[in-house]
Parts: structure tokens; C-alpha cells; sequence
């Protein structure tokens, strides 16, 4: 017998603001959210202030699980070479799942078009510290540009997730080769 | 004085979708559209079965605008490499433009999630039309393997919008180098 864990009305919001958005996008709404939840809207709006700031904290606390899951630990005797394709072969471990549907923070950037929503907010940090630990490996490894490199890791990085979202291209054998001609290129130790 | 073109209501219709949609994503509303145009409600439905095929149908106008923007004509008397290398500098220079807000096609599929809607699928023909083109200039390029370099070029390319479209990266000086790299390692002439 497995003990059930009762969530509260906030968690469950939350869970339903994660998996709803995932699935159908940032369009999703607040009767929809609230009845995935099962919480009334009253409850909803004493606990967040709007659907924009439900999904802001949404991402927001999805954010450490996203960087546990894709950024090896510090100093894991892996080489900064080995860190960053790491990256790269855990996605598209992940892309090969049939849940998988791209980058989450993307999606919400891309969907909401609105740069400065709250949610875009929280996107564009989680993205940037993503680009940020690209740059430090980058300068660790000897690139011979850090910062051009981690742009184009960067840029692969979305380009997966956006080929894997709409289903273009299923990732399979393609991502850590490529990165790995980058790395060579920029002389990556 | 110029002389002025008096669009037709349909021409009205997908002007505004096509506008409205890429500045504002796919969620726009029928009043929005409408009000935008300048053209009641029931016109539009007499026009168009719903704003879903509005959507498809002007998507499916600008795929030539699209394709001759970014595509350079057959027998230029440019090799393969340079043909490719060309896509990617058009991109560029359209992303130092204010109004570039990445690809269209791109963000219709990922903010409408569905893949089988009419506006996504134009959107996938246009991208299969895309990576077709990669795999003919790699193959008579003697590209290793011209599956894999399309593959890569048409993540390049995703990647780029992308970026571009979330305000991330402007791309300059980044896009042209990274695929100039693919193209060396993939032995392409």
C-alpha cells in the first residue's frame, strides 16, 4: 500500500499550471487550471494573484529541478569538455521519452510573446543561467572564444528543444555529435 | 501622390492575421482580427470557415514570400556551400531589422501546441521544404552525410529563430561561423 500525500490547494495549482502548460501551452485557462486542480477560483485568487503570476511561481519553482536534471554537479572530475556535452546527451536521453515536449521555457517565452510577462521573467533567468554555465566551462576549457561558444550552445540548446516540440526531429544521434564539432572547433579542452 | 491599392476583404483578413499573429502569437481573438481588419464578424465567417483556416490560408500565402526571401534560386552558379551559407546570412541581416520577431513558422507551432491544426501543418510543410533543400545542397556538396547535416543545418536554423524571437540573441556574428564549422566537419564543398 503506498501512502497518498495530500497536496494543498497551492501545490495542486501548481502541479496543474506545470502540466497543463506543458501540454497545451500558456493559452491555457483559469477554468481549466482551477478544475485540473480542483480548487474554486476563489481559492485561486487568494492564493495568487492572477493566472500569469501562477505560472510565474510555476516555472519558478520547476527551475531547480530543470538545472538538477540537465547541469552536472560542481567539480564532478569531469573535465569542462565532458560537463557541457553532458548536457546535451541528458536531453536528448529525455527527448527519446514519450512526455518529452521540449523545452518548458521556451514554449512559455515563444507562447506568451510578451518579453516581460512574469513568467517570461523566470524563463529568460533560467535560460540565461544556462548560458552562463556554458561560458564558465567554455573559459575552464580553454575556448578559444567563451563567449561565442556559449552562445552557440545556447542557440543548439533551443534549437533542440524546438525541433523536438514540434515534432520535427526526434534528436536521436544528432545533438552530442554536433556539439562535439563546436567544442572542437573552439579548441575545448 | 501614390496611389493607393484598396484591399479586398479577404486581403484585409489575412493581412491582419499575418500581422497579429506575429507580434502578438497565435492566440489572437476573432474581435481582435476582425476590428484589425476592418471587416464584421460575419464577413469574416462567410470568408473563412474559422480563424483556424484564416491562420492556415495566410500562412500558406507568405510560405512564397518566405521561400524567396530566404531561399537563393536554382543554378545561381554558387556552390552548394555558399547556396547554404547564403540562408543562414539572410537570417542574419533580418534579425537586425526592429520588426524581426524570429520565425513565424516556428512560433505558430509552438505556441499552438497541436501539431495536426491546419496552421501547423503549412508550418511543417514549410520547415520539411527547408530541410529538403539542406539535404539537395549536401548531397551535391559531398557532404558525409547529407541526412545528418540537414538535420543539424534545420536545428541551426530553429535554434536561430528562436533565440532571435526571445530576445536571447541577436545572432550577429554568430550564425554564419557556427554553420561554416558544421560544413568543414561535414567535408562539404
Amino acid at each position: 500500500m503506498t501512502t497518498e500525500v495530500k497536496l494543498s490547494p497551492r501545490e495542486r495549482l501548481l502541479e496543474a499550471a506545470a502540466t497543463l502548460a506543458y501540454q497545451d501551452g500558456v493559452g491555457i485557462g483559469v477554468e481549466a487550471l482551477c478544475k485540473a486542480a480542483g480548487v474554486s477560483k476563489r481559492s485561486m485568487y487568494q492564493l495568487f494573484e492572477s493566472k500569469d503570476e501562477l505560472l510565474a511561481v510555476c516555472l519558478k519553482e520547476r527551475s531547480s529541478a530543470f538545472v538538477a536534471t540537465l547541469l552536472p554537479v560542481a567539480d564532478d572530475g569531469r573535465s569542462p569538455r565532458e560537463r557541457v556535452l553532458r548536457v546535451f546527451e541528458r536531453m536528448e536521453s529525455q527527448a527519446g521519452t514519450p512526455e518529452f515536449r521540449g523545452c518548458r521555457y521556451l514554449a512559455v517565452q515563444i507562447g506568451l510573446k510578451d518579453q516581460g510577462h512574469p513568467a517570461s521573467r523566470v524563463a529568460q533567468q533560467v535560460k540565461a543561467g544556462l548560458t552562463a554555465f556554458f561560458r564558465t566551462e567554455a573559459e575552464r576549457g580553454g575556448a578559444s572564444d567563451p563567449d561565442v561558444l556559449a552562445r552557440q550552445l545556447s542557440l543548439v540548446f533551443d534549437g533542440a528543444g524546438a525541433r523536438a516540440e514540434t515534432g520535427a526531429d526526434k534528436l536521436t544521434g544528432l545533438i552530442a555529435p554536433m556539439v562535439t564539432t563546436l567544442l572542437d572547433a573552439a579548441g575545448m579542452r
